[in-house]
């Protein structure tokens, strides 16, 4: 592969820096990309250690505009939660990081990229997934599903080794028992002793959020939160005014303010794309708060049944997301679907923030725009515009198809009560 | 309709006293049913105020072990959330009740069933369908639907006024404004000044959960919950070693836990069946609890793709409790495949009670049954039955179909990232 | 009611014929609305008739380039059929005929519109929904849901003496044993003798289609249909190369020549929304020529998850459709959502019409457009941009699961093979 | 690889033929398994073709009683039918071969199984599959996925001058321009000429159907066809009185019958699992018969909300069974779920098969069973069990949402009508 180029998804830790090595080795030249999605990192240092390792050029590439404006607001519009708990934090920084990827690779004229997910995760999928999608005759080198590799890096101990064999810096901070992954919308904990699924992580895990019982504030906190077509367009701290409306700055805020009352973790089992069932323990904080709002305010803005699509609509596209497939056919369709419903949801939605979690209390529409919640056609005092007695029709058709149930095959057997 | 037996869905209050009154006066005989499906009443003080209206006969069914074992741990089985928050603790109630005023007019051989649910409401919906499932004969009074009634009782003071003037005893205690549901499930609140949505619930109305932020307890408490097929069969108080395993005895004991934490509160605008949106506050700390064990077990027990079917299968059962379908042909049908699906979810979750919040912390699968989770194979330190190539190959098949389209119709656009 | 106009839904029947003169006996002013989607009848007879009786005006209103372009255009590009073999003739003519009964309401100032559907079917749910939705303030007056109406005429002879009694012209043409609705998309057959469902529809019955056994021609006629969005634009006969691209002569076209091949009959027991079960007879010539070509070139152009997402999507139209929700949130919503799909539905598909029946035949990608289907991948004898290795890794990787189940759960019980 | 016992999957053509004699080539010892699923087959010639070419053994395995009753009963009992038009012929023999397959392997400890199936198909996934679920330990030599072996063989040429070389015997017949799978389901038939969707097939091609047109009967036949729980359980010709009650002759039957009339052909592009859209021809004539029926009986023995639930199972079942997922936790629990719908899908059909085409004419429920059609309350003549007045206020209701929408967002916009 003498001369070939390579783009490298290079974090400047251990395993990547090893694979930088290992493929100056198989004689490529490689091109580090460093995508800053929000990550804690010293981007100068990773950079200053690529180039020391032997990379031909270190490109750092800040996208973490791109990462809330183009997928974290999305996702929110969509009300996008991975088996009803997990925001996707992950999922939607890869293809972010991809479209980074592939940019470099065109400006350098590369053939191939590299990456260093592992073969049981999702991430491999995500990446080369984005990658068939964007640029299909990029080559993928996957050091962690190529035999001789695996074959040489049995663990962690040998990563090790070859660092200090090749003059490859090796963080003195002893490694977390647990590895990480960080970004603006989450850090997520998984592998280690968080593989016994019955482990409690322990407190000193947690980054991004404090202790809600021992470290949150005593008093709550109040936030409007303004949605324009399911979009946050802003949002104001009613405890002492302050509003922001860039979306970067919306989520750093709710990400500091959230993580201050130890808002938006979870620990759960979740069901990876290969098949695999996998333990992660994930901190949200903003997109805990986005969520909860959007959420509310959709169920208050949309039509029942176009609600009901919508959700359907949801639901796949949760899976698209989490398997990897945001570059597809079927993701952009539904995206679309999905963009046409949230045209209604517009309004605002007040939400408390208290130590360990936030809800929603409070709801109203948009000023100028219609609204489908009617007090006064569902006010015990008023009729509106509303005929009580039609309900008795009602009740008596939709009861047809139970009545003839009955007729057909007897009565519903009661259930023996419990006594 | 001299000399017709009516069975009165009694509750005691102001509006069922005086429905009674007036069927008397459309010379009725009228039996009050007063079901006990845990609501803090004075079921003597009921009855005898029912006597002396004039009811030919009461009857009080204590109806809370039917209400735990028969409704409500199905519905924490079937994982029953109406629109991603409301635990269905009135929808669940009104068939549980149904069956007891069903009892009471089959003893009494009324033709009649008469009850004080609202014409805009959906639990007129559920008592009448409930009533045409299990006994199609009976013909329906629904006094709030009867424009007679209706003219001469605008409001409430309309009621009031009747009652005193009929010597009907009405509560000292100032009426909240905003009416109320109580059943061991929950309680919730709507109308008065719920109907702004846009108001947030006033501290004083939570009646079931303590503030959180100044009147729980400083620590946490951990519980074990452990399930059987789906459904709860002993909870363990780790801080103490309490365990409960009866029913009823469970839902009580997390109750008044879970309430002593402020646990289970939701403030939500909801679609109802008849087609009206409507605001309603619940508190359900109990049921919270109990649905975030099953929750997060399920998807640790079950197969991803026997879940996605299962998911479907809960959100169909979900909108025929609560819009009153819980005896029909769909939701009987339902419900055994849910069943089938849940055989499976047998094990045990640790939850973690805070101040306004509880969570899954750790899971394990039951001793005597198969487990899917498999610590070995997931593992990032050993392959265990997986070959990590194989994934490259995967990847390869599933970009198939995105990489068809490229050809056909292009690349993906890439988004011009915001910078 | 004195003076208040009434539209009526008039088709020259004896029913309405009689409703007529019953809205005038209670002192309405009557504007008759005859609306033309194609059906078999003596317009101007009709309105003689209609002014005969007493209709202050007659508005014969010629829809069918829209029923064809506004209803039946769009059905076929979504694809809809109820229960899987019923075309919606009746359901979509519904809608259009709607609009212009309410056209007339609002030239005439009417506040009430009157239709003679039964209270046992669909129609009535129909027409007074699409009212809802275009002039929420016009009242419905549906006679055959009038308790006086109803005892007055409770059957077929009742009316009849009604109508000589009046002077109403009577057909002398005996009643045919059943019902029919027709419009250019179809005829329907229900109610009289084929009320039992095991009784074979006699052979008279049909009077769109020919017998195809005895009466139809001796050779196939192929025509290549094509679609532009999912639309059709043109049919060609390739037989003598006419081609025809105007909607409604495309649809008279094919329903003459699918008529003399004996195509579209079905016999079915159908699901009402009302609750009923009814059996129906259908002749859709045309419709079901269309339908077969698009159904074609949709699973041909389209993206397998897509597809799998419009169907999902379709099913829920055709329920919309069948009910009576043409004009409603959750209609217009999953409409928009369908026309994205089929943006890339183009180009033709050739059928085969036969003695009973059509089918596809060959099918190609619009020229100018790019296609999915790709003869090089599939192809047995050139690999084309396909790697069969990466096969195995596919399916060894969605086995992960099915082995992990075997694992925990034992083996699939292998079935006793029947011998 | 000396002395390993392979298990071949074996047809006694040209590939399996090479492929065994390949095999042996690699040391292997090869067991050769034909299973019989109805395909035409001299498997006595076949044995001894084997043999010759060196197979240690070959066993013969009649399942054509296993593939009928378990797998095509159970496809018409779930309505299975592929992207709306396959019947699943070769998708359900899969999992049935797989069987034979796995007892040969269990009885003669082989501990390898080989397969012909090619690199882009489907049949690879569903033969492996079914070998992970039944026997996971089995491993797989797929010579069409492997390098050499596809290096050596690039076309058909390749194999015919290896047979030659080695003494293989080489069928004098010359090949059709197309492939073939057949069984007692069905004929497929696609590559070759089929591989341009745009080529019609050639008449030549047809194997089990005459050509309706010029070799049908001239009068119809009419089949009453009885079903139990949803399984097919006796056929009567309505015209001589004969009748079948056991599954492999009923089918044996109607295909015969089915094939004299030229019913069952479709011509289809389809999307295969591995990503590839792909053109097949198929001849289902027996299946055709019974779906037709099945179908008919099912839309009338179900409630409407239960039929509903199950065709979204049925649409999962059959992507299901066309991926290979036949032995899956999914497939099993699905079809569990449908079994319990089908447990009220008991009666008769009445279907009149045609020259091209079946359809069905009449339909009852079976006697000892309830009957959800009521020829009473459907009635136009009487009310039955059914208040008209009540589908005032079920309109009235239902159109809440839809006047909400109006009063929220102005009324809906009527098309302009099309003139």
């Amino acid at each position: 592969m003498t001369g070939e180029t390579v783009i490298l998804a290079y974090s400047g830790g251990l395993d990547t820096s090893c694979i930088l090595k290992w493929l100056l080795d198989q004689k490529y030249e490689v091109i580090c990309v460093l995508a800053d999605v929000g990550q804690k990192e010293d981007f100068v240092a990773a950079e200053k250690k690529a180039l020391k390792i032997g990379a031909k050029k270190v490109i750092v590439s800040d996208v973490k505009r791109s990462f809330v404006e183009d997928y974290i607001w999305p996702a929110v519009q969509m009300g996008l939660v991975y088996e009803e708990r997990y925001l996707l934090g992950t999922s939607l920084a890869r293809p972010c990081i991809s479209v980074a990827l592939m940019e470099a690779a065109r400006q350098c004229g590369a053939k191939y990229l590299a990456h260093g997910a592992t073969g049981k995760g999702n991430d491999q999928v995500r990446f080369e997934l984005c990658a068939y999608a964007l640029q299909p005759d990029l080559k993928i080198i996957a050091p962690w599903r190529n035999e001789e590799f695996c074959r040489r890096f049995q663990g962690r101990q040998d990563l090790i080794a070859y660092a200090q064999e090749h003059g490859i810096e090796v963080s003195a901070k002893p490694a977390t028992p647990w590895s990480t992954d960080a970004n603006i919308l989450h850090i997520s904990y998984e592998s280690g002793i968080l593989e016994d699924p019955n482990t409690v992580a322990p407190s000193s895990l947690y980054e991004l959020t404090v202790d809600p019982l021992t470290q949150a504030p005593s008093q709550p906190t109040r936030l409007t939160i303004e949605f324009r077509k399911g979009l946050p367009t802003s949002v104001k701290n009613l405890s002492n005014g302050q509003v922001f409306i860039q979306p970067l700055e919306i989520l750093n805020f709710l990400n500091e303010l959230g993580g201050s009352y130890g808002i938006g973790r979870i620990d759960i089992v979740e069901n990876r794309y290969v098949g695999l069932k996998s333990r992660g323990v994930y901190e949200t904080p903003g997109g805990n708060i986005l969520f909860t709002a959007h959420q509310d305010l959709e169920v208050f803005a949309l039509d029942r049944e176009v609600l009901r699509t919508k959700q359907i609509l949801r639901d796949r596209m949760t899976d698209y997301v989490y398997n990897g497939f945001w570059f597809s056919p079927e993701a952009i369709y539904v995206r679309k679907c999905i963009e046409l419903a949230e045209e209604k949801v517009s309004g605002q939605v007040t939400v408390e923030l208290a130590p360990g979690y936030c809800r929603a209390i409070a709801r109203k529409a948009a000023e100028n725009v219609g609204a489908l919640y009617n007090e006064e056609l569902v006010s015990m005092d008023v009729h509106g515009d509303y005929v009580p007695q039609d309900a008795g029709g009602f009740i008596a058709i939709n009861a047809v198809r139970i009545r003839e149930h009955v007729r057909a095959f007897g009565p519903y057997k009661i259930p023996k009560r419990s006594q």
